[in-house]
């Protein structure tokens, strides 16, 4: 039940206020210390003070560490990326503070009664939410969520005051009475989500905001305990350092493996080549085309065995597309900005817009492959990337991303060819360090992620191709063809 | 001269082109090493093949190291920033190319003869263009340029060829054949365009684009010459080690200079400071209505002594408005990436949009205080930065940006007091470290660079506000009051 008559006394406030304000100051330098991201999101009724405590807020913060956003119906540029994309894009890094004037749950509030969402996307909006959230969280996020509440009353008093303002009047439009007279529908809604949404990670805190006072104490004091909670589970959690991956001797009852099936020998020569080639071009150029016009966001990941022939595979791929239509994002080991971040973020902001091809070299894959397999992330978290890269390219999916995933594979003997090859041709030598020599010792344990990987993370929206790559001509056709294909499918589906 | 019919055989390009690409992939690798930005500029007529050539580069260059920007007329987001704002987010970090198919250039030719930019414009136009190249060239960026040239003939051929495929006929358009029938006023403006902004460090290559094969051999060979002699250049100069600076002793014959001029015993009591302040407030608090309605963005820039009070009158200021309306900008030593850019680069990026505030609490100014005094910069670099930064705010100001700048000043009695309470004062202490303490021995210094920097980078359209701060209330309230001022001005003004 919520008392919409909580009141603080002046006098109460003033002896509590002001030290929340100073424990805020440290809490904030805490959370920096322990590199906990913090996410306040504000949603309530119009007029009931949002605006007004999210400025408190940032009044009492060092604004070396906090922003603030403010979320109204997506751009044009958002609408061609996934819904949750631009959520992506605002994360905060290790330490900081991010504050939301409205958010995410706008697609199953203002959207949804605007017509703007069915009662299918709604659902799906519910779970893209659990996940995104629970994603976060994992990641060490605190997630702190308010409602604030006032009466139709109240905020019908509230309106008035706004309209005898010329400085605030523009705040009270037709939509903000049509959204008032419509206040128990609101409410209904409402109520829905708060239901569906409230999490023991991310529970929702209603605050009754009739009297400003009492609600920034509330919110305040709100704010302080989920971070404090947080940063005393790190302090209390076992450090656990990540070990790299080892693998266990074989055991007579395995079965060969996906890899160890596969038929290396194929192959095609330079004629049948140069022909398959020519033709899968065109085909490709006009696909091209026909994606951009129907606006469909295509993305192709490589990951692959060193010296499998990613490059040259993109090459060929790439070769006679509008450049225009496509980018290439070569990812390498994560910079200091992208490690302070959520390590799906840099690939979030990196989501191919609708219309537009982008190719991986390398992925989010690094998680359950280096990151495993050297010991940089701990088992737990790359145990847990295999559900969240699922959900990950499930909801570019869901937007209608045509996903391709390509396991370009050599084996070992090849790829010591291709060493020595390197080391021997002035021109390629760069190709070639010493890390490439060490990794190559890692054979085994690279070979158990992978299959691991391909086992957990083909799905029926975002399927795996191995490709046989001894011949580097025969894995270049039929990566070409299975894109054509796929794009393919994904335009007679629509 | 242009020879339109300048061609290259079979065997001629066969011989020469792949060494081009070789020699690429290894310029490339060269510029990395040497942290050499590249920016490849493509202007030239509609069908004369921009994007074939890019993609060849983009096939040559290995994909860990460029970007392909292709320049559509500017979006919504895009127009309420300076219009150089969106190029300068495109800058290419030292190491990586940046390939823009079409540029900066649309502003004096498309939008030009299509009636968005006026002569008065296309004025300022050429010169913000100007300034702007010569920025990154001055920071070591290599800028090379190319004008794809086909004659009115040859263009009606691509336009036909190209409407013949279903894949490509949505290329010409009516715009493009309306394009074709004026190619004459092309002309004329691409002739002025190319008189006007070739310049010794940033010339335009014409290439006679009549025949594939001739064309990317000419842009392969003139990147390649570009970035060499960058190089080259680089290991030439003479390696200059940045020193910390010195001060002369007094002379006799020094007067006073402005922050010996201070009246530092201007003061409010709390009274008269609560009055003041409430009116400000409520003024400040229309006006952020006003400048939201009218579009007009406003920059305020916080500099000042260590413990001059700078986050308090921050606090202050925006203490009441709405967050939806203001953003601080903190600013601290850059981070690896934003150190990788033009110093500007992070700024520009901070720009506010029309209609809202940004108050940055430091700012560029680093470059002439912190980074002089200190030797972070070489003496070349900070004595540029007083015109770079007149130039930059200059943009701004064209563009309607309100700027108000403050110094807040204390003398070194009054810092050293702050300084020994807030040591004093256990909540407190976080705000005092060494380096607080290490730099107020340069305290001599420091006040030549700000006497030096408030002389040179005060402008009418930019003006210096310096404030006595050693009263915290009366820095608060003339702040405040000086920015209400500025937008009041401004706002009558329009």
């Amino acid at each position: 039940m919520v008392n919409l008559d909580e009141r603080l006394s002046k006098a109460d406030y003033a002896r509590v206020f002001p030290g929340l304000e100073q424990d805020l100051g440290e809490c904030q330098r805490a959370a920096r210390k322990a590199g906990v991201p913090v996410v306040i999101v504000f949603e309530g009724w119009a007029a009931a003070g949002k605006g007004s405590v999210i400025n408190r807020l940032a009044q009492t913060l060092d604004p070396r560490g906090f922003e603030v956003h403010s979320t109204l119906p997506p751009t044009k540029n958002e609408r061609l990326h996934p819904w949750m994309w631009r959520f992506w894009n605002t994360l905060p890094a290790a330490g900081d503070f991010a504050m939301f004037d409205r958010s995410w749950y706008r697609r199953v509030l203002a959207d949804r009664i605007h017509g703007k969402v069915g009662r299918a996307e709604c659902e799906a909006a519910y779970r893209d939410i659990d996940e995104f959230e629970q994603q976060w969280i994992d990641a060490g996020t605190v997630i702190v969520k308010f409602w604030l509440h006032i009466s139709k009353k109240e905020q019908r008093r509230r309106f008035k005051r706004l309209e005898k303002s010329a400085a605030t009047a523009w705040k009270v439009g037709k939509t903000q009475w049509e959204n008032h007279r419509r206040y128990d529908e609101w409410k209904t809604l409402v109520e829905e989500m708060l239901e569906r949404t409230s999490t023991a990670a991310a529970p929702w805190t209603i605050v009754e905001a009739t009297q400003g006072r009492f609600q920034r104490t509330k919110v305040f004091e709100t704010v302080l305990r989920a971070v404090h909670a947080e940063i005393e589970r790190r302090a209390a959690a076992p450090r656990v350092e990540p070990t790299p991956m080892r693998v266990s001797k074989p055991s007579p009852t395995d079965g060969p493996t996906i890899l160890d099936r596969l038929d290396l020998s194929l192959s095609l020569d330079r004629e049948e080549y140069e022909q398959e080639l020519g033709k899968l071009h065109k085909r490709l150029f006009d696909l091209e085309h026909e994606i951009y016009t129907r606006r469909v966001p295509v993305a192709i990941v490589y990951e692959g065995v060193d010296a499998g022939g990613k490059g040259g595979n993109i090459k060929r791929l790439t070769r006679g597309l509008d450049p225009r239509g496509y980018k290439v994002v070569p990812v390498g080991p994560p910079n200091p900005v992208e490690l302070a971040h959520h390590y799906l973020w840099r690939f979030w902001r990196e989501a191919p817009k609708a219309g537009h091809i982008a190719l991986f070299d390398r992925s989010w894959y690094g998680r359950v492959l280096v990151e495993r397999v050297e010991g940089l992330c701990g088992e737990t978290d790359w145990r847990r990337a295999y559900r969240e890269i699922n959900e990950f390219e499930r909801q570019w999916s869901d937007f209608g991303t045509v996903l391709v995933k390509f396991w370009l594979h050599i084996d070992q003997d090849e790829q010591l060819r291709r060493f020595e090859a390197r080391q021997e041709t002035p021109y390629k030598q760069w190709k070639i360090t010493d890390e490439d020599w060490r990794n190559r010792k890692k054979w085994p344990q690279y070979k158990a992620a992978v299959v691991e990987m391909l086992e957990r993370t083909s799905t029926t929206y975002a399927p795996w191709t191995v490709l046989e790559a001894n011949c580097k001509l025969y894995a270049r056709v039929k990566a070409i063809r299975t894109v054509v294909r796929a794009i393919e499918e994904a335009l007679a589906g629509r």
